[in-house]
């Protein structure tokens, strides 16, 4: 091969491989070809029903296995849930031509940078690990859309091994999706996810799951009002996808965890004692916390 | 006087007089107006602009203050926040005539419905505690809609003393104004409302204050998206009106405060001890109940 381990560059039009052709992986597809920024798509998966209808809907171009899709591609896509990313580089890893990119989606990433190293051995070079901060309530490829990245960020988590080429070519490729694109150290971005984003879902799926526990549950849920319907909305999201990103970001989560349960107490303290100016400046940091975050995005 | 203690009955088009005219109070006011119910509508207030602006938007008819409008009302509506609501009542109590109701909308019942004995002594038959379920992210008279209550519930918790024509009248007038009204008995009322609406503004106002508070917390909240968005909504909310609240429901929230605290501690457990089947089968039984709560609310 005329490449290098050192020199990665995509082709004007690259043959993508994406592996789990879901909302994420569906939605990168329609972006790139709603643009002309792609060759063919691959689209490699689990569920045959879900592969044909991502052709039926055109994000992708052909249904492959793992290994002859990886043998094609210019650069593979893994879009699966973040357990599934390390079986899956160990598999593919004697399929991987010199020239081929790899990039993950996972939601977190100190666990897969830690693993890759031992799946790809020395083709680890070819591995940018990131992580777009996108999503929406619907999954499946039916719920893809071009627009999902536009103006979101995408954090890039390269490791010591990671080629400057490649990472150059994963950046562009995000950036042609529409997403800003940030670098972070792989456990700066796990601390940072499982605060602004792992936190939040356990915390509306214990609430949740507290209220349905509870022997008046059916009078409380009857009542429950907008307040209730917000804060309990991210419990609804995939069980299964949640339990891989608890369980590969363990350290970070209950590092956070930890932290909000000894705010939690030291609010108790003050409704306990009555405290009302404690609990007045309790509340006004958080509202006027959220007041300037909504005002600076809008939301 | 030709009323009794025992009945009362609103005339076809009562005089209302509100005490606070915010978004509450003035959307009681636009729903009775919108539809005919009502006659003169005589607003009270502490903010002399807040009530301006309110008469400039046809909510209120005139601007009074307390004695005058309490005498002259066939019914006294205290939409202010939970702390002034007993205050109230003592001051207005010397004024109150024999025929006139007076109901109230604060948060919490258990606390006002003990102190209004005190406060209106032998009148206290004439007071009907309720709780409108509904609420929107502005406030002030600006935000009010003739629309806000429309199937949304209205709890009242009436007490040994009130009357049951009194009730009645207060039901009918709720009723006109949308609103499916619901009968509990103060305490019950307070458990449920710590519940699903109490504990969700704690939670969503100690998680914001974790994040704001965080070293990094410039990093955590540039990436900030939806999840956080919608679990964070919350602690955007009146300090002043929260405060009060979970100091008139101290015990309630504690309660339901230190269960919650359970729940976090034992998925705590199962993520230290990485028991992969329990944090599956806790993210399912959230997942489940709230999918199951929004399919029933389209929520």
């Amino acid at each position: 091969m005329s490449h290098t381990a050192n020199s990665f560059a995509l082709p004007r039009l690259p043959v993508i491989a994406i592996v789990g052709v879901g909302l994420i992986g569906g939605s990168i597809a329609a972006a790139l070809k709603s643009n002309g920024k792609v060759g063919r798509v691959l689209g490699v998966g689990r569920h045959r029903a879900s592969l044909a209808q991502a052709k039926d809907l055109g994000l992708i171009d052909e249904v492959l296995g793992l290994e002859q899709a990886v043998t094609r591609a210019d650069i593979v896509i893994l879009a699966t849930p973040v357990g599934a990313i390390a079986p899956l580089l160990k598999t593919m890893a004697p399929s991987l031509q010199p020239h081929t990119i790899v990039t993950d989606v996972g939601s977190t990433k100190q666990s897969i940078v830690q693993q890759a190293a031992q799946c790809l051995k020395e083709k680890v070079s070819q591995f940018v690990p990131g992580h777009p901060i996108a999503g929406a309530e619907q999954t499946g490829p039916e719920a893809a859309q071009a627009s999902l990245f536009q103006q979101r960020y995408v954090i890039l988590t390269p490791h010591a091994q990671s080629a400057k080429s490649a990472i150059d070519a994963v950046t562009l490729l995000w950036e042609q999706c529409g997403a800003r694109v940030l670098t972070m150290a792989p456990p700066v971005h796990d601390k940072v996810l499982a605060s602004v984003s792992h936190l939040p879902h356990l915390l509306s799926s214990a609430y949740m799951w507290q209220v349905a526990a509870a022997e008046d549950a059916d009078q409380r849920l009857s009542i429950a009002g907008t307040g209730f319907r917000d804060i309990t909305r991210l419990a609804a999201g995939s069980p299964e996808m949640w339990h891989d990103i608890f369980l590969a970001n363990q350290d970070a989560v209950l590092g956070e965890l930890r932290e909000l349960r000894k705010v939690l107490a030291a609010f108790e303290d003050l409704l306990a004692a009555k405290d009302s100016d404690g609990i007045l400046e309790f509340l006004e940091r958080a509202a006027l916390a959220r007041r300037f975050w909504g005002s600076r995005r809008r939301q």
